[in-house]
């Protein structure tokens, strides 16, 4: 006669896999309860929601996103592409994004580009295949077909550290080019004539591009000829801004003044500047673009523009979970930025 | 005629690829206990193993239908969940490892569990579930069950930042804690003895607990009491490390040396004895750990422990892909640091 300790429970062995009733059964809970465990852990009491979630790894559940298309159209997915991972320039934004997406149940997963538009449009539909309910997008730079194909399939997106009222697509950011412009004039104001401005490659970054235009607009309000400012091109890094720097302080005349397209660049020139023995901002001052932890730990203190990345994040977050839940079509967002003057920026020494 | 206790379900007989679970349900024992029966009978007890391999054979199970079915769904798209994705310190690494997947055609989505180990696991359900063919985890504190239920889907996984040579997972990291006693016994060499830690919490998180360890270690080889050391747990984050330097600092006697457990942290430490009016090191030694690009442009620079972020990035993906495409059962890796003198550290006032 049978050990009934052999004796498999007839309910669970007539499937494949685990069902969400199995998972309610075992936990003694309503399968409604057991999709908020796993959608919105928030909503649920942490007893409940420890039990429900002990049981789902017991039975190995893994929700049938299939069942829950049908049922729910979502995925509660949501992508983001950023264009690098490296450096902190996306990411307390890109946090912040997260954990407003986390009280709401749904889950974040980011991709990079690598600035690659090409590489983006593979992850924008890699993203969307593996059901991604929306996406935050950085900058509007991107080739109409892939724009076409996300509205194609109605997918939700967000434009993300650019802001253009007269943009179809909605987005949540900042005036690149005025917070620049409004930086660089500060810089002309003290007497600054001989300008180099360090900025990412503009190709394909309308960033990039927009606050090089920022710079330039600053130049001729200050009477000075845009075309003499020199301007040098190379990606986003501590170790190129470093170096580019080091090319710039070998010019004769040298520059009095080095703008950076963000913080991670002015830190590289400012250690360059210091390893030459020049003195910030006695020989040559130098300006960032973003304010993040390294502005604030930087000797002088870095004069930069500070981005209020985690306010960004929240709002994009909100902005897509409205649209997915409410069908709601929200209005962009422009967020203020604020010139943050600091030890880096002082007047020229001639 | 067959024992009736193996009558296996006509509804799992039908099913032309038994799985892991079926036989784990009809045998009455976990996935991992079935697992263990095929690869280390021995670790089994006899009976355990007669009753699991009768219905392996019953079943008709073979564990390569699982490896069979997941390469029939390749998607080529690698999951990677990182504790947090604000501050640079999985930055680099996973900058890395998405550079070295993308050489291959793999496209890399990163979710971030904001150190809880539920979310953890949700999101690893979550990208397994949305295809992921592989996953990058970080560090070994999570639940058995969640293990057990990737390894149950024979889902390759690597875990990194920490290195384990006893672990059956496969590790792409280094030794936290020897890496952490190396840097803390050049602050007792000094002649520190009142010595202040500053961790993120540690429950929960290994790495984190390593380097306590670690200090602690080289403190009872200087002949100092461990307990003595003067330990507090905060988030990793520049506003918590200046908020708890802030509080240290007032403390009386003050402690000498402060060891934090990441760059982050001691940036934060640093702003806030600059701003006491503190000199360091002359008044208070800092130290830090994972020498990311903070280190090297705080004033004075950063003591701390260099770790090789990009070769762990580019070994995991390397190790992943390797699996994946050749099948193959790479060895743990354990990845070389480096003590990284600066000038954050002297010897005490007194």
């Amino acid at each position: 006669m049978a050990d009934p300790e052999f004796q498999p429970d007839p309910a669970v062995v007539k499937r494949s896999a685990p069902t969400v009733e199995d998972v309610a059964r075992a936990a003694g809970v309503s399968t409604a309860t057991v999709s908020r465990c796993l959608n919105m852990p928030a909503k649920v009491g942490e007893a409940t929601r420890t039990r429900v979630l002990k049981v789902v790894a017991e039975l190995g559940y893994s929700p049938n996103f299939g069942a829950r298309a049908l049922a729910a159209k979502r995925t509660r997915t949501i992508g983001a592409i950023v264009p690098t991972m490296e450096n902190a320039i996306f990411a307390r934004g890109l946090q912040a994004f997260q954990e407003e997406l986390g009280l709401h149940g749904y889950t974040l997963l980011v991709a990079s580009s690598s600035y690659s538009p090409e590489r983006e449009a593979d992850q924008i539909r890699t993203l969307v295949a593996r059901g991604a309910d929306a996406l935050l997008l950085i900058g509007f730079d991107r080739a109409p077909a892939i724009t076409e194909w996300l509205e194609a399939r109605a997918v939700p997106h967000v434009i993300a550290w650019a802001y253009d009222a007269d943009a179809k697509a909605l987005s949540v950011g900042f005036d690149n080019r005025e917070a620049m412009r409004a930086l660089a004039s500060e810089v002309f104001a003290r007497g600054h004539r001989r300008v180099a401005v360090l900025t990412a490659p503009i190709a394909q970054n309308d960033r990039a591009r927009e606050r090089l235009a920022g710079v330039r607009a600053a130049a001729a309000e200050a009477g000075l000829d845009p075309d003499t400012l020199r301007v040098v091109e190379t990606p986003y890094s501590f170790d190129n801004g470093a170096a580019q720097m080091d090319l710039l302080m070998g010019d004769t005349p040298r520059p009095t003044a080095v703008i950076c397209g963000n913080d991670i660049l002015a830190a590289g020139a400012i250690a360059a500047a210091r390893a030459k023995g020049l003195r910030v901002p006695g020989d040559v001052s130098v300006t960032g673009f973003d304010d993040i932890e390294i502005a604030r730990v930087l000797d002088p203190l870095l004069t930069t523009v500070h981005v209020p990345h985690r306010d960004m994040g929240r709002a994009c977050a909100r902005d897509l979970i409205d649209i997915l839940e409410n069908g709601t079509h929200p209005a962009s967002t422009e967020l203020r930025t604020e010139v943050m003057l600091r030890g880096s920026l002082g007047p020229p020494a001639d």
